[in-house]
């Protein structure tokens, strides 16, 4: 017999009763009836139940031992009997008489309980951390997350993309966030950088012929933490294709997510195709660029009902209405408390009127409306008895985002919120310029070095604030995934892009030379996008906190209490690393 | 179709005849015979020979455009006729008719050949090595290093394995090699450390109960570069099993390295079960820890023969023999050019004897053998005739690395070294202590943190010198691809095996308070270990350098020429990172 266990402790069934085996675990529970000890022995595969009768040497060895210890067991598989079956356990039929009890690992006493959730809180958790990855829901989330990660593997390998690594000691990127830094031991006062993303490197690669690529891509940010980002490092499915168009990239990733998401998803369904929404559709509908689609609601822009109109809350604004059908019975507060909702979003207040059983209107601002104006609304938004009509008026962001944050809290509110389901979708058509508010000049609105719609020639034809850009960002639940591209792979146009963004020839060639040069020496078509696994994760476990989903995550204040870190270091260490430490001022 | 491609460059075949076809990639190589223009079309999948014929449209874009020029062409599938199939594409049976092409990606004027090795040096390479990673043989070896981690996952995972990732931004570990530091920029004057290995997370996950688990794990060394090392980073195929014994993780591993090894390695055949060699052992019989099984000679310890022996040379010395058969026809610079090369390795000579046909034996230290010695010796040895005996005296680790070098140098040399097989080994049965010759002092061979062979009853019964550790190595054809062990798991050992080193239990929790707080919170028995993913694909790829099997290494000064890392960085950064630099002396 094998030295530590026959079986695991998720094995054993009723055919196995008579068997002698051999099981190693920990001591999840106890519990004590009339001196029958009764314990529940736990291992990574499931829980078995130990019976120790009075008397016998098991009994006395296994009653001292205090919860976690580590034990070997040596017993007889025994049915239960039919009143005593747990069909909570797949093991629940059978128990074992233990004949033979090892010490395999003492425990101390345990700051918090594994076998149920006690409110401990979580910085005593992540202290402990290798006790609070036994517990039963970070368990499931951590070996969650590792399935996750290799069903998009094999998903990927599948589909003809090949994982190849690139570097994560790399040089600092000359945009976006802030990147961590490590110095050179071999070249006084220089820096790696530790990748914000493998942007790059993973365009060299298809410079240099691998056609399709990804890599489960460990990233680093040294930004603050928030509730879906951790502080320091988090990991994306980093993807690109060559001699593709945006369509190509959108394939793969909606089989890859679809497939995903229901293997994973725990009943929940997936729609697709993904709509394809353009950028400012979404805005328009939405409020928003990551549009949450299970709420079954949308807006409707009526700025120009109210265009050159007396009420004057209305007139010459951008104006958005949200029509909620079957309210009927909803009682007063139902308006009142979306009112308090758009308060705290930001608005000053949140016009409403319902519809009768006649087709008339009453409410708050049922008066400011003309007739002409009741029967546009009537007809574009299709109004019936019963419905209700919010309306946000405002700057185009402010309206946006207020009545954005509405129509969802609305949907939820009004039964109008499909659960157990991702509702995908594609944001597309981003604009590649803007004007600059405070400068008036014309800026890159997102990303730089994607290919402008239409090319060199839209470039040089079309008003900047008018071109359009081969980005998209997948969106699921309200959650944004990734934003990704067909990238600029010519040097003409994107030195052009540059020169309309205020850039000369040299300053590009400063920033980007090295991308440059690479794109100088027969660069394909290609195009990609990254979407986070932390954040596909949390949606697969239903988790809001990102630190759930992560086994050793750093806590929010970007250490880890378990190891020590981040840690001082003795100066000759910063000395061979030609460094010293500028210690704060007292404040 | 397709905006870039109906077909990739590999795909076509002489049923496609006929057919109308679209296909993007570079151009690879170009003939002109008499205005017909023979261009090699290269993707990823392989090449396909376009045609253009003098007077087209087709010829005349195509003949300006410059090699590696990245190309759209559509086309006519046609046969290139019986006296012109290349048999070595297989494409080779068809052409391409060219109607129409696109430039997606001018090229310039490459820096060195694609098409064909060229002999440019390894610094201009990096600094091209999107160019680079093109050529067949760097393209080949990249794929071939992602098929092998994506057929380890797979084993691995087929096993029974979890991949679970562990922490990149970590503390800096207590021992070891030289940790590369990330400044924290929260934390004034502490630093974060990359993980030289994921050793300490990967038993805090066994002490987690996840049973088993392995990563593909990125770790970093702040070393100087070797021919089989980079600077900075590498991969190791990371795992760790709980409630086993050593011959479990052996069982894992052998499977899993055959397997793999029978898959890549190109009819290479792998010789399993893979022998278990004690370390004495190896020393005595291979002069080496890591012995090259593929070298069919063994050395013999004779140092009993000559102990009182009036042959000054070998008395009381370490005396290894090494017996060649079948050299009756080598002439005599087969035995100086031995001598020489273990004078290469040290030695101040190479004492040797042959065996003639009446079994006496002749050479240089034939006349200093008694009667008796050569009695012995033939026995021992086995000696026929035809057989060449060399001899190595000395210190013993001074003449197990010069006879050990000899020993596989020799076979080489005699036709008794078998080429295209992996020849595996577990080098079992380490030493825990040894004797600091300076000092006297008993300190740890090599890992304090391994299982004494014995537990706690060894340490505190036997002589520390006579206790073996669980600790192994796995060996391949004379590299070492991994050391690993047992983990001493238990507190009450692990006070003791210090104890034995010199150190009280304030220095033991003092170094290792992390990783002694879990193993009191209940842990399993586990071990463990860690093959180094370069080493693997080094071996397969048939590759002396690590950097021909690494898309984007830094250099062997550590730094990445096409990127510019490690550079210099803003004083507001360094001021954020609390650090400034010390500038070096002038010397």
């Amino acid at each position: 017999m094998h030295r530590y266990r026959s079986h695991s402790c998720g094995e054993l069934r009723s055919s196995d009763v008579g068997t002698d085996v051999r099981l190693s675990g920990w001591l999840h529970n106890r519990r004590d009836l009339g001196g029958i000890l009764f314990i529940d022995l736990r291992d990574h595969y499931g829980i078995t139940q130990l019976v120790a009768r009075p008397g016998t040497a098991a009994q006395s060895a296994l009653d001292k031992l205090t919860k976690e210890t580590v034990v070997r067991i040596d017993g007889k598989v025994v049915s239960r009997g039919a009143e005593n079956i747990n069909p909570e356990l797949p093991t629940g039929e059978v128990e074992i008489e233990v004949a033979e009890v090892e010490v395999l690992g003492g425990a101390e006493q345990i700051p918090f309980t594994i076998n149920a959730e006690d409110g401990v809180n979580e910085e005593k958790r992540l202290e402990y951390r290798f006790l609070d990855l036994r517990r039963e829901r970070m368990h499931r989330n951590i070996m969650l997350r590792g399935q996750v990660i290799s069903s998009i593997r094999r998903r990927m390998t599948d589909l003809g993309f090949n994982e190849l690594a690139t570097p994560i000691l790399s040089a600092t990127s000359p945009e976006g966030a802030r990147d961590f830094l490590v110095p050179s031991r071999l070249h006084a006062g220089k820096f790696y950088a530790l990748p914000q993303a493998p942007q790059q490197f993973k365009q060299l690669l298809m410079i240099a012929g691998f056609d399709r690529y990804f890599q489960i891509a460990p990233c680093f940010r040294d930004e603050d933490a928030r509730a879906d980002r951790s502080p320091g490092e988090f990991y994306q499915l980093d993807m690109e294709m060559s001699f593709v168009e945006q369509e190509d990239v959108f394939e793969v990733i909606e089989k890859v997510m679809t497939d995903l998401f229901e293997e994973f998803g725990g009943g929940r369904h997936v729609t697709s195709p993904f709509p394809r929404i353009p950028f400012r559709e979404a805005m328009l509908k939405y409020g928003s660029d990551k549009p949450d689609l299970r709420a079954k609601l949308e807006l409707v822009d009526i700025s120009d009902v109210f265009e050159g109109s007396e009420f004057k809350a209305f007139a010459g604004k951008h104006v958005r209405a949200l029509a909620v059908p079957s309210v009927q019975d909803q009682p007063r507060k139902f308006f009142d408390g979306l009112g308090d909702y758009a308060v705290e979003q930001g608005a000053k207040g949140l016009a409403w009127v319902r519809v009768g059983e006649d087709g008339g209107l009453t409410g708050p601002i049922a008066k400011f409306l003309t007739e002409e104006n009741v029967k546009v609304l009537t007809e574009r938004l299709g109004l019936q008895a019963g419905h209700a009509v919010f309306f946000g008026a405002g700057e185009f962001d402010e309206v946006s985002k207020i009545m954005g944050a509405v129509r969802v809290e609305a949907a939820k509110r009004a039964g109008q919120f499909e659960e157990n389901v991702f509702r995908f979708c594609w944001i597309v058509d981003f604009p590649m310029f803007e004007k600059n508010e405070d400068t008036g000049e014309i800026e890159f609105s997102h990303n730089p070095f994607s290919m402008p719609q239409g090319g060199l020639e839209a470039l040089n034809s079309k008003d900047p604030l008018d071109i359009l850009a081969w980005q998209y960002d997948i969106v699921c639940n309200g959650v944004e995934l990734s934003s990704g591209a067909i990238r600029n792979h010519e040097p003409d146009i994107m030195y052009r892009a540059f020169e309309i963004a205020g850039y000369d020839k040299d300053a590009v060639e400063t920033e980007f030379g090295g991308m440059l040069k690479a794109f100088k020496f027969g660069a394909p078509p290609h195009g990609g996008i990254a979407p986070g696994v932390d954040r596909i994760v949390m949606l697969l476990a239903d988790e809001p906190n990102i630190r759930e989903t992560i086994a050793f995550p750093l806590n929010g204040n970007a250490q880890d209490l378990m190891m020590g870190a981040p840690s001082e270091v003795d100066e000759t260490r910063l000395r061979e690393l030609h460094l010293s430490v500028r210690k704060p001022q007292p404040k």
